[in-house]
């Protein structure tokens, strides 16, 4: 497992929770991967994964870990205690992240000499990266790798300006020209060295017909973009019964306030508009027609990784009687995240085993904006993923002896 | 159509919104009937439909629409006025009802003289009602008739002490000695007689081995218990959400106020138990075990017939970190139940034409404590409603010409 | 009374309310005035008020007062149909508003035929303001004139760059030099004509060095900022509370939401600006230390008039534990603010009778930024209301015989 | 500080806190008696507090510490490890409770070896609690004590049984016939010994007649009933809003969740009672009329000491027309009483070293019903407190050299 801002809160969370895991020490609550109906896919145990990462920050993990504990309330310090020396070993296995595109709020964050002080050509940077793998690879003597995106928002990326043929862009790579975003030189590095490639950010990353080229020509698989963890994730288990009772939603306001550092980053209106295209996505494809929206997203200190919020749905019913439901969700941000991150991971591994090509579209549930899937009810997506899991047999055993 | 409580307020919007919708008056908004996957069913028209009921109160059909209209201030005054003539035609159509097992609040509204001073037996009672349905298809030369049981909660009734063979229970009938609810009174005439019996109440009604073994001996169809309109129509739509993400509901409040003429019947605690039970099953089936649960309901009068229901849910995710969601539904009461009882109808009216006997499964998505079914997650019932539409060919019309 | 603004929402309401008031037609719930420490204060009946006033659009009243009607659900409609010679009689004395510095939005609203094709300098619109005062007082044989201001808000103003002595300012106006928003020119009219301004919106109006000069001069009285009717008037209730708890609040969020037309001008960012500031103010003169706040201000049509408001206070008590209240509020926009205008007319109205010269500062409790006092709690507000009438005797009747 | 009820939540976190302040290890947030107006009053130090206590359960203090600490996650472990010398103090100072009249759920939870297997006269237990409290003073050389009630809240009782006058019930007490339940026999042992007796608990505790004259005998003072924490607190800030804008409340519904020892008590629906009335008064009071109002008060376990509540307030304003409100608090418990108890602790000090005697209204603001106090609006509350430390001096110190 090689997590893209290994020092983030939701990696934290991953590592924290995966050292408890392998452990015994703690249920296995939030992991979708335990459900009765994923019990018979031979699914890689915790105790054979190895945590790896890039990150462009330079605190040591297990203060990171601390710092966690303390700003939630959510979970015991003794967690943290425990995992220490699992922490110490992720630490050594992290490398100094891209920061090209990010914009200056998450460059301003950076540790300019952990990260290098002159940014290479975007073809460098690709070459590092894949380096990068290679060497935990080896050092691990690793089966297979599964890269998930962790890092904070980016600004919008347009698209159109890329050539839509991976050979166009390899020779742009080659002599110097591509201007990618970090997500997308990451996730060029871990197709191009035949890992697995999930992005779990609302960024760009593999989303472009030439990494998708790139993902079948290697053989390899990818998904994204954006974990749908609470105030979309009930989006898409509410809206659905608004449709089903032909009940016309009319507005659908969500106001979302929260603290951790993807709060302040997304304070930054450009980071912020990626996300909040993200979320909006949902309504109209679920309902078939669009009612006015209104998402916001507010960086409140006070709150850290506790995500606050407050949706406010007026719809109209029969005799065009207008009615309204209202929903409070308050969940801790990294706590909800972090579960989807292991589940993500032992899903695509079996999917890599059995050599799944492109697009893993089954995953669709655990994204707000499901690549390859336009369905974004909630059962409907879990539907696709049980029916894959119904296809498979057992399996092999995830490692070699 | 027959409706049981024919003056009551869901009854009312029932009556004034197929005036509106047979003059095209409105749009089809809150039928789930008129959704696509049904398109092609041939249903029957609002224009088809002829509607009585029985009733114990004595109001004109007209003042209850005005004084709706007044205490929900939820629809146009006009929307009444138009509807004058039919709600007239409807009036003149509705017949004493039954208060066997009402519960003395629910006799407390009763109009003595025009129910009777003197409870006949429950046999002789069976009879009314079968004459009543007899007298209603002849004066209108009705192909079929739906009965659909609106009428405030009763007690609950112990089916224990019934015998659970038809015959039997039919020589109780006979010889006077049967102790038989309202609702199951009705439901026996509307079998007996061969109609269809859809139970939206709470009530015990056709949910009894000898009545299930009734509707198979006269080759008709019935199905209930309890119209889900609100509060647990969210429940069914985020219970699974909770079960899908593997996320443990630790507790789920909800308390739920409201002032109809319902409400003032809920609050005896006779009454209130069979609602508080019907509401309270589904958590345990959809999730898989039984979180701690508490359902309240108050009579609060200001409310009127906006039932506001407030949810709690606790929650366990991963790192065993305990969160929360709250909901709030301000719905008003008969607007959401009367386009699913014009629902029930054009379905039944179809099922009925196909020759469909006993228990109607597919239409559990309708239903809180569904008969015949045990999935109680929204997505899975409204699949059970378009796999039985997709099976279904275009059908013949409705009625004859 | 002259309402600035007098077709609008809160405008038609109070015309609609005096007119039921003043036919006995209703309860007085929602005065201020009504309360029994008012009651010894010989305020002016409602049959002794004559409405007109100054706007910008052209239809008409009565038809502005059935669209409210319609689209608030809040009110019968037999309460226009019985005010109607009222409200006509309204309309005759509405005179064309005034359009400086309005900005784009409100100017876009506006009938260009009515308010006249070229904008007069504000010295001339100084003029014609006084001079339809002057004729509204001659024509109705009036004692005394109220003015008060309900137009939608308008883009800040810069006060810095205006004369703070009046003479200076007057000067301007006669050279045609002086550049000043509506809500000040309207001031100066209605102060310069001897009238009382009274200013309900977030604009400058008279909240003015030079003229504070005017009103002493001319020996009137004024007062303003921001009616104080909904989310704002429940921060001022709450917010004394943690202060005398000693609970330190961290942050206090506010999302309000609404969409009638004074929603559509607050739309656009330099309008919103200036209620934004208004809004914000409150919190820190409370607490005494200024909480991260953050007000946003949305425009969802749907909501037509009823303003719902989510607010999250996060604090923190003994042991630094963090805590949350969160409420919302569902009102009905024009129907909270109406009564505080008919509040405020008998209270200056009783205030110019006893000859109160300046800033009426009593009045504290009716605004969100209070000229002449800094106490926003409001029961400390409502107290200085208390004080002034427990000062004042029966006093003489409110108009001569 | 003598506690009944010693190894609660509350006491337990009184005792914590009280730790940290000592060693000035944390801020004064929630300490009303740090607030400006009362600087000037030389109140006790927290460093001048010795702790004891009564209480029928026999854990350890510093385990209810720690199982605090985990069940609420509101604060650091390391709270508990620094406090625990002086908790172990403080448990060393705990004498076996009263039972008298406790209802059987609060029995069930008493520890009988330790309470004693025989339950005493109700002048026996008079005699040993006076001798407790003795002794304590001694082993101590306290200037003065102050016993505060925090044991959980009783059935109700009648107090019509009970003597008014004090030589009646004395002459029952030493005839053996008295019956009194624990509240009220504390009170008789801490009044007849001279110390001041606050009541935080809606248990009946001094307010009676008999005791008033008690107290005024014993030249000592006390107070309650009924702490106002969390709900009550909100109300009785809002309600005074909606007096003072003649906003006619039509109904308010107040519904409880917790899972404390505290919530399992008053899961037995006579300790119940006492606590639902208790919290039912205010609206009444302070609007002037009696709305239609509901509370509910729901044990659920998953909560613990994190009490929530929801608030749905139905009003009506100008024109008649209905609007909502409403609230959620989360707060926990023991966090928001603790701070009070402290509060109690130096104002009651300084009332008695300025020679109180009978009831304290000025303390009117802490309590749910105030005794010797009719109004319930927060900031009139307030300032009553504020007016009485106003007219203090700076006094003389609180402990004699």
């Amino acid at each position: 497992l090689w997590l893209i801002g290994a020092r983030g809160s939701v990696a934290t969370t991953v590592s924290i929770g995966l050292s408890a895991l392998r452990r015994g020490a703690m249920p296995t609550t939030g992991l979708v991967s335990q459900l009765a109906p994923f019990a018979h896919l031979n699914l890689i145990n915790f105790d054979q994964v190895v945590i790896g990462g890039h990150e462009i920050r330079r605190p040591r993990l297990i203060d990171e870990a601390y710092k966690l504990h303390e700003s939630t309330r959510a979970f015991e310090r003794s967690r943290v205690d425990d995992a220490a020396a699992d922490l110490e070993e992720i630490d050594a296995c992290i490398r100094p992240g891209v920061l090209h595109g990010v914009g200056p709020t998450i460059a301003g964050l950076a540790d300019a000499e952990w990260c290098g002080a002159v940014l290479p050509s975007a073809g460098e940077a690709v070459q590092r990266v894949a380096a990068d793998l290679e060497e935990f690879r080896r050092a691990h003597s690793l089966a297979r790798i599964i890269v998930i995106n962790l890092a904070s928002t980016e600004p919008p990326f347009d698209a159109r300006t890329l050539p839509t043929e991976w050979d166009e862009l390899a020779a742009q790579l080659a002599a110097g020209t591509a201007v990618l975003p970090a997500s997308t030189i990451y996730a060029i590095g871990a197709l191009n060295a035949g890992t697995v490639y999930i992005n779990f950010t609302p960024s760009v990353g593999s989303d472009l017909a030439a990494l998708q080229q790139l993902a079948r020509l290697r053989r390899t698989c990818h998904m994204g973009r954006d974990g749908k963890t609470g105030e979309t994730l009930v989006k898409s288990a509410l809206a659905p019964m608004f449709a089903m009772r032909n009940l016309e939603v009319m507005s659908w306001v969500g106001h979302n306030i929260f603290g951790n550092l993807d709060g302040q980053v997304l304070d930054d209106p450009a980071n912020k508009k990626t996300k909040v295209t993200s979320k909006d996505a949902l309504l109209a494809e679920v309902l078939g027609y669009a009612p006015q929206t209104h998402i916001s997203i507010e960086f409140i200190r006070s709150l850290g990784d506790w995500k606050t919020a407050w949706d406010h749905i007026h719809f109209r019913g029969f005799l065009g009687v207008p009615m309204t439901m209202q929903f409070t969700w308050q969940g801790c941000d990294s706590m909800l995240a972090a579960p989807l991150v292991v589940d993500l991971l032992r899903f695509a591994d079996r999917a890599a085993r059995d050599g799944a090509v492109g697009e893993l579209a089954f995953l669709a549930s655990f994204f707000k904006s499901p690549m390859g899937s336009h369905d974004h009810a909630l059962a409907a997506q879990f539907q696709q993923l049980t029916r894959w899991a119904a296809e498979r047999s057992n399996g092999a055993k995830p490692v070699k002896d």
